[in-house]
C-alpha cells in the first residue's frame, strides 16, 4: 500500500516516467557489459559515455571528471577515504561540520580510528557554518574539508563558495556532499570551486543504486572500491548501465526546468511554512527562513514525541518524516537538531515535511487540514502540555 | 545493435522476464524509501526482508547472514578490507591465489601498500591451488585466506571444501570470491564451511548493480561503506530496492531448476569443447577438463592474437571475449593464463565462449560452423605459420 500524499522526497523519490523509460532498453535487449569489444558491449559503452556527458553538462563539469558509483553514500565514502589516504603522509587532520549526513560523520569516525583527526565545525542556531570559524580551524597539516551543500534534514544551503574560496586559498582539497541539493538548486561546479562534490539519482526522481563522484582534475585521490578497469581504473565493478542512463536522465530533466520548478516548489514550502505556524501553537521552523532548499519544511512541536506525529499522518495517508531515513529506528535525537541548539526533548518532536515534482497545491491543503487537529490530540495526551495549559508552567 | 548469438555469459547475462517483472512493481509505483516508517516505505522494507530471505535460503545461510552491495566487487572489497583491518592487530598475513578476479587481487595489492604481506599460492596447470601449499604458506600472523570459488576465466573449480576445512582448522576466516559459480552450481555455504562468500546479481540473470555478502554470524570484520543504518547498521547506503528483488528472484530462479540446467549447459559446452578439438589444429583447452562451470569454454590458439579473433567472430554476429570484461582494454596477457603456465605469445590467442541459459544447440553448430575458417585466415595471414606449415619450424 502507497501513502496517498508523498511527503518524504528528501528520502527517496519516485522514478519518473521518462526516466524509466530512458532505462528499459538497458533492462532487456540492450544488456551488454560495458567493457566488452563486440557489438552488444558497444552499445553499452556509449551509453555510459552519453549518460557521463549528460552528468558533466549539468554540473558545468568536463566529462572526465564524472565517475559513477553505487551511490551518494559510495561517493562520499570514497571522496573522503581516498584523499585522506592519498595525502596522509602530507598530514592527518580533516575539516568537517557537525551537521554532516552519517555517510560523511561516519566516515571520519572511522578515519579517526586510523589514526586521522577531525575538527568538526560549529554552526549556528540555523544551521549556517561561519567561514571564519573554518578559517580558525585551517592547520598546517590540515588535508581535506568536507561540508555539506544543503542539509538533509532541515535544509539550510551551506556558503559552499565561500568556504572553498577559504580551502582554495590553503590549498586544501574541499568536498561537498550534495546529495540533497543536486536537481533542487543551481549547481556549476567550477563556479563554485569545488575539487570533488557527491550526488545520488534516487533524490531527483531518479533510480536507488546510483550516485556519482564529481573529482576535479588533478585531485589526488586513492581508490575506494578496487578491482577491474571501469571508471578509467578509478572505480571497480561491471557497470550499472540502466541505473546510470537513469541517473542521466534524471539530472538532465532536473536541470532543464530548475528555475520555474524551484519557484513552484518554493511557494508551496512557504504556504506550508505559514499556514503551519498560522495554525500550530508552540512550534518552531527549523532551518534558515530563505537559505533553505525548496523542498524541505521541518518543524519542532513541543509537548509532542515525533514518532508518533509521524504514526497518525501515516493512518491519514500522509508519508512523512522525523529526519533522516538512514537513521530511523534509533532513539537519539538529531545530531543537527542538537546542533542548531535544540533541548532534547524538542528535537525529539520535529517533523520534516519534504515537497517534490508531484506535490500539489491541494496536497499541502490536505496536510494544513489534518495535521492542527493531530498535534491537538497528541497534546492533549501530554501532562506536561496540561500543565501549560492550566497556567501551572510556563514555555 | 545486439549480436545475434551471445556467448559472453560470464562477463554478464541478460535479465530474465520473470526477474524484470518482479523488478517492475519496485521502479514505479512501490518507490518506498525501505528505512522509512510509513506505508510506503513498509512495503518497500517487506520486499528487501523477503529478498533477504530467498538469497538465505538459496545458499542454506540464515537470513541474518546476507548483506546486499552494490556488486561482487564490492562484496570482495568488504570481504578482505573489512577482516584485514578487523584483525591488524593480531597480525598482517593474507593468503591468496594468482588467479583471482582483479576484484580481489588489486584490492589485496592496495592492502600491501597500507602494510599488509600476501602470499599468492601457485596453481596446477589446470588452475587448481592445491591444499598443501596453502597449508605451508599458513603462518601464525595469518588473518584471512581469500580463494576464489570458480575461476572467471577458464572456469576451474577450486576444492573449496578442502581448503576452507584447512582455514577452520587454524582458525583461520575464509573467504570465497562465488561471482562465477552462484546460480552454475549447487552451493551450500554450511556445508562449504565458508565465513564469507560474494556473489553478483548480474552473472546469473539478474540486474547490473547489485551483489550480495554472506557472512557467517560471529565472523569479525569492520564496515566497508560508512555513513545510514542500512543492512542492520553494516552497509549504508539506501537501498536499491528493485536491484536486491531482482537478484533474489534471480537466484530462486537459478536454484529451482539447478540440476537439469547444469546438465543441459554440460552436454552443451562439451559439444563444444569437442567439435573445437576435432575441427581446429594447434588449440588447447585451458583449465580443467572436469572439474570446470557447466558454462565455460577457453581455448587457446597458436599464431593468431586474440583481439583479432574477438573482431572476426563479432562480424560474423558472435559475441565472445578473451578472458576477464574487467581488464579488456589492457594489453597484458591474462594473469590466469600465466599462472597455468601459458606462454605470452599463447596466452594473448585465447578465447572465452561462456555458453548460458539461452544458449540452444543452433548456437554451438553455428559457432563452431564459423570458427574454424576464422582462426585458419588469421593463421594464414601469421608469418610463423607459415613456417610451421612449410616444415621450417617446429611447435
Amino acid at each position: 500500500m502507497t501513502n496517498k500524499i508523498y511527503m518524504d522526497n528528501a528520502a527517496t523519490t519516485p522514478l519518473k516516467r521518462e526516466v524509466l523509460d530512458a532505462m528499459m532498453p538497458y533492462l532487456t535487449e540492450e544488456y551488454g557489459n560495458a567493457s566488452s569489444i563486440y557489438a552488444t558491449g558497444r552499445d553499452a559503452k556509449r551509453a555510459l559515455d552519453e549518460a557521463r556527458q549528460t552528468v558533466a553538462d549539468a554540473l558545468g563539469a568536463k566529462v572526465n571528471e564524472i565517475y559513477f558509483t553505487s551511490c551518494g553514500s559510495e561517493a562520499d565514502n570514497w571522496a573522503i577515504q581516498g584523499v585522506a589516504y592519498a595525502n596522509k603522509n602530507r598530514g592527518r587532520h580533516i575539516i568537517s561540520s557537525q551537521i554532516e549526513h552519517h555517510a560523511v560523520l561516519h566516515t571520519l569516525q572511522y578515519l579517526e580510528k586510523q589514526g586521522f583527526e577531525v575538527t568538526y565545525l560549529p554552526v549556528d542556531e540555523y544551521g549556517l557554518v561561519r567561514p571564519d570559524d573554518l578559517k580558525d580551524a585551517i592547520r598546517p597539516d590540515t588535508i581535506l574539508i568536507t561540508i555539506m551543500y544543503a542539509n538533509n534534514e532541515i535544509g539550510t544551503i551551506e556558503p559552499i563558495d565561500e568556504l572553498a574560496q577559504i580551502a582554495r586559498e590553503h590549498k586544501i582539497p574541499f568536498h561537498t556532499d550534495a546529495v540533497q541539493a543536486v536537481g533542487h538548486m543551481p549547481i556549476n561546479v567550477k563556479e563554485l570551486g569545488v575539487d570533488l562534490l557527491s550526488l545520488s539519482a534516487h533524490k531527483l526522481y531518479g533510480p536507488k543504486g546510483v550516485g556519482a563522484l564529481y573529482i576535479k582534475n588533478g585531485v589526488k585521490l586513492d581508490n575506494f572500491l578496487h578491482g577491474g578497469a571501469q571508471e578509467r581504473g578509478r572505480r571497480a565493478g561491471t557497470e550499472n548501465v540502466a541505473g546510470i542512463v537513469g541517473l542521466a536522465k534524471a539530472i538532465e530533466l532536473a536541470t532543464a526546468d530548475i528555475d520555474e520548478n524551484m519557484a513552484r516548489l518554493t511557494a508551496l514550502r512557504d504556504k506550508l511554512i505559514s499556514g503551519m505556524q498560522a495554525k500550530i501553537p508552540y512550534c518552531r521552523l527549523n532551518g534558515h527562513p530563505a537559505k533553505r532548499l525548496c523542498n524541505n519544511v521541518n518543524f519542532s512541536f513541543e509537548f509532542i514525541e515525533g514518532e508518533s506525529l509521524l504514526l497518525m499522518l501515516d493512518m491519514k495517508g500522509v508519508a512523512a518524516s522525523s529526519g533522516s531515513a538512514c537513521t530511523s529506528g534509533s532513539l537519539d535525537p538529531s545530531h543537527v537538531l542538537l546542533a542548531i541548539g535544540l533541548k532534547h526533548e524538542i528535537a525529539h518532536g520535529s517533523l520534516r515535511l519534504s515537497i517534490g515534482d508531484f506535490t500539489t497545491e491541494e496536497d499541502i491543503d490536505y496536510v494544513l487540514e489534518v495535521l492542527g487537529p493531530i498535534v491537538q490530540r497528541l497534546r492533549d495526551m501530554s501532562p506536561l502540555y496540561e500543565e501549560v495549559e492550566r497556567g501551572v508552567k510556563h514555555v
